[in-house]
């Protein structure tokens, strides 16, 4: 029987596993037709996640205690609403609710269901995501993600690339980390996973920010796998 | 369309889903015969059993810190040993660490695979269980449990029947404590997630101690459902 290089792989999920941009576009379109705006959800979409970073910026300075990212999707989401003309005053709370949970509610990259599948014969596979919990285990149901585990920011209270984040993973699966491989399409996330003792595994998402992506469009250093895609990764790993 | 009386179905594990017993008793006894010992597996299960409830309630008195349950359960086997005329210095540490991971190797019910399948098609469905996060993951990849997570003891770091193992299964999953309903063997675990405003589902396991068991036969408060075994408890809820 062959040697596993590792027992678990853990992912990265919005962009890695799941096409966020996307999926907050479709349903920010909805919304933002509702009320009568003719932006487009792509332009809300990227509007939204540019305050994704600074948002846990300020959890990870200990500047505020920890708070799921559900919380910082709203805080951002009221932020953004008056430059596409709309008072949050007047958005009903349930209307809010379901605007704000469209990031439980991604597609997967065409990929990524055939390739879990394939790694979990073999691998404990979880994702290691900055999504909270339940937006994790919503997203997995709404998406057919495989995972055998959720885990991520929320279990560890640090988002990502704090070293608790990874840590505390890998305490729970009550595994070394040079035994878990993170994979990811962002350098910086490996990066971290890497000064951390994991293994690591670059997916290449070339399109995730859209057709003028500039940033992770390829490996920037030698991580341990590099792959097309998800499947390609189950390949290299034997499943 | 049908209003769903809870969103979650959260499950007590050891006796409810999987039948620990049977599953101990089998790794034990191979490795008493490995020792040369006569005695039967049921009683080494029984016996290492025994000083479950008792190791647990030295963390949910404070007295120490939490220590997941692979360890409590290393501390037991150790105190058990000599009583079945082993000693356990003489044990190699492999071997040790197989002994303690047959909690890992649990076969369900018969009827747990299929009632658990059919309750996720409706509702999310997770562990609940002082089990750690690690035995959970490789319970459920062992027996085919389909969980839409895996939660528990760890999460919280405190053992039911303590308030903060229900709350903190409620605050990961988003949702207030009438929305989730316990499901177990065991009347107090029931009458604690009660307490914390968690429905209740009692499932009747009248052998998970074996032919004499004298306790929890059958349910002994109003439980919001009384099923035979999980099968009928998703009939029940329309799953």
């Amino acid at each position: 029987m062959p040697t596993s290089p590792v027992d678990a792989l853990v992912f990265d999920v919005f962009g890695t596993v799941v096409d966020w941009r996307e999926g907050v576009a479709r349903d920010g379109a909805a919304f933002l037709a509702r009320h009568g705006v003719p932006a487009d959800g792509h332009a809300f979409a990227d509007a939204w996640r540019r305050h994704y970073s600074p948002a846990m910026e300020g959890v990870r300075s200990g500047a505020r205690p920890f708070v799921p990212l559900d919380t910082l999707h709203r805080e951002n989401l009221l932020a953004i609403l008056p430059a596409f003309g709309i008072d949050p005053g007047t958005v009903p709370e349930d209307e809010l609710q379901w605007l704000i949970r469209a990031w439980h509610r991604l597609e997967p990259w065409p990929d990524s269901v055939e390739g879990l599948t394939r790694l979990k014969a073999r691998y404990i596979i979880a994702p290691l995501s900055n999504g909270n919990f339940r937006l994790l285990l919503d997203m997995a149901k709404y998406a057919g993600l495989p995972w055998d585990a959720i885990m991520g920011a929320e279990l560890a209270q640090a988002y990502k690339p704090q070293p608790q984040a990874y840590l505390r993973t890998a305490e729970l699966l009550d595994l070394p980390p040079e035994r878990i491989c993170l994979a990811a399409a962002h350098n910086g996330d490996l990066a971290a996973a890497r000064r951390c003792g994991f293994k690591t595994a670059f997916i290449a998402r070339p399109r995730e920010f859209g057709p003028d992506q500039k940033t992770d469009l390829a490996a920037e250093q030698d991580w341990d796998w590099v792959a097309g895609d998800i499947v390609a990764l189950a390949s290299m790993l034997g499943a």
